[in-house]
């Protein structure tokens, strides 16, 4: 599938003119990334019968728009660098990230208008609610930055707008398309919101407690930058005033060293077992996930790819 | 029209969660404006015997469309104000502006999704169709910025992408949704092409020949800048390489006292009969524009508003 979905991207020409408008966006697309968004609107298609050529154009469409929020995002949090090369506004500048970021954006919606028009009354609301979802997340993110406090409710709410619901919208889509009932299709949506969730807990947990290698990102680095993670607003959340006084004072204390900022709050962490209680949370939505699967329709060795890409995103297997 | 227009848009609530991404979509859209693109979609709508209730959901998407490339472009340019008032980005910041427009342009998709369903197929690929050309066009006119020539083929090009399709756009899809075949909506587009050339030329005019108090901008602007507009690019090709040669000079010439630069550079203009030259070329378009109106099925009587409307756009009313 990921071969597939290459090819297709290969396939599409961005040297038309004008080339400043388009080349950046060629330049987006070409760097990577694992796919899994076109991979589950083709797997959703296929799971209900349908011809996973129906569902190219909706692939396709995820697909641009998830490098478009990347883009976009990209110069609001002025990163130098996405999958090892220069971000799109460092390599050009900002003016031409914002831009192409456009174009890339409706360009989105033309690969939609290549799905099959019987669909479109079902699978563009899906999709503009989704995409202004997306924006409604990347907005509570930033908001989180200069906030004292967030809570627990507001951090679920924050990564699964941010996150969750574009992998849920790939599968209802996928799904529509290959012929789903509305009911399998927001089963579906509703498997996508609970592994959306379970991986953002996942990455919150390895930030921490991964192995730098196999995690790709310095260890430490939310800790280092206090980000609200699901592991700072449990610690926050369960330890008396003076317990929160103490870590806030670490985080902000520009005079520790890095690494020694790192052991600090990390052993707090597990004084107050954060570990344990994500992980069990992780179990609970991935739990949630099979649950929504197991409601579907049809036998349980045709969803064997849902449960295996479940797994995989649980770093359950092997 | 202009008021059933501002009731439409000032029935929306923008101070919905999160604020920070909302609030400034509703500010930049309260700002005010002729209206003059939601106004097209409806009078289409009705010329063809359509309810204008039909046409509502397109004219609030192109509207909210119009107003999201302002709000990237003033970014672009870094705009202070517009309309008298602070832009976007200026009374928050870049971020937000990028932000907010990202977000304004998925509702202006949710806006057209209010149509009825059966038109979708003919009205989605020409609204996506032409927010790429809009694109495309702000491109063309900042590599205007960068680069030593542009041809006049460029120059109408460039006007026709960034201004003419959105209206010609705004024709079609009420046309369309007012009932019309598609020769007449074709016809009613190439009327709205026609006049958006017409009446950029005329703001090219203006801004060199125009009264200031009229006009609300300063006089000679356009030459202050070295803008390639229609009036520069005419005179450099009607000129020998010695007059190209001193326009370019006097342009770059940084000790000349600006209203100096403009009256040289205007009396060069006049005598070269740039001034007239615009004017025939005004009035051919013009022309084209009532030409392709003649074109469309229906009592003269009924196309009457759209006459108005090319006069009032040429300033040829009273």
């Amino acid at each position: 599938m990921h071969k597939f979905i290459n090819e297709q991207l290969k396939s599409l020409d961005w040297s038309i003119s004008p080339k400043e408008l388009y080349l950046p966006i060629g330049y987006a697309l070409e760097s990577g990334g694992k796919r899994i968004r076109p991979a589950l609107v083709l797997m959703a298609c296929e799971l209900f019968g349908g011809d996973k050529e129906r569902a190219v154009g909706a692939a396709m469409a995820i697909e641009v728009f998830h490098n478009f929020t990347l883009l976009h995002d990209d110069i609001m949090d002025n990163a130098e660098t996405r999958r090892n090369r220069l971000t799109v506004h460092k390599k050009w500048d900002a003016n031409t990230a914002i831009l192409s970021g456009d174009a890339m954006m409706i360009k989105s919606y033309e690969f939609l208008e290549q799905t099959p028009v019987d669909s479109w009354s079902k699978i563009f609301p899906i999709f503009t609610r989704t995409a202004l979802e997306v924006c409604e997340g990347q907005q509570y993110d930033m908001n989180f930055e200069l906030c004292e406090e967030v809570t627990l409710d507001e951090y679920f709410n924050m990564i699964r707008l941010k996150t969750a619901v574009l992998l849920g919208a790939a599968l209802q889509i996928g799904a529509i398309l290959g012929g789903a009932s509305n009911d399998d299709a927001q089963n579906l949506y509703d498997f996508g919101i609970a592994i959306g969730i379970a991986f953002q807990l996942r990455d919150d947990y390895l930030d921490t407690y991964g192995n730098e290698n196999t995690f790709g990102k310095r260890i430490g680095g939310d800790i280092l930058c206090g980000k609200k993670t699901f592991l700072l607003i449990n610690a926050l959340q369960n330890s008396e005033i003076e317990g929160q006084d103490k870590i806030k004072k670490v985080l902000m204390d520009k005079t520790i060293l890095e690494q020694e900022k790192i052991d600090i709050i990390t052993s707090i962490y597990n004084k107050l077992r954060i570990p344990s209680l994500c992980e069990e949370t992780m179990a609970d939505y991935y739990h949630r996930a099979l649950e929504s699967l197991s409601k579907i329709s049809g036998h349980k060795i045709e969803k064997e790819p849902f449960t295996r890409l479940a797994q995989q995103l649980m770093g359950r297997t092997d």
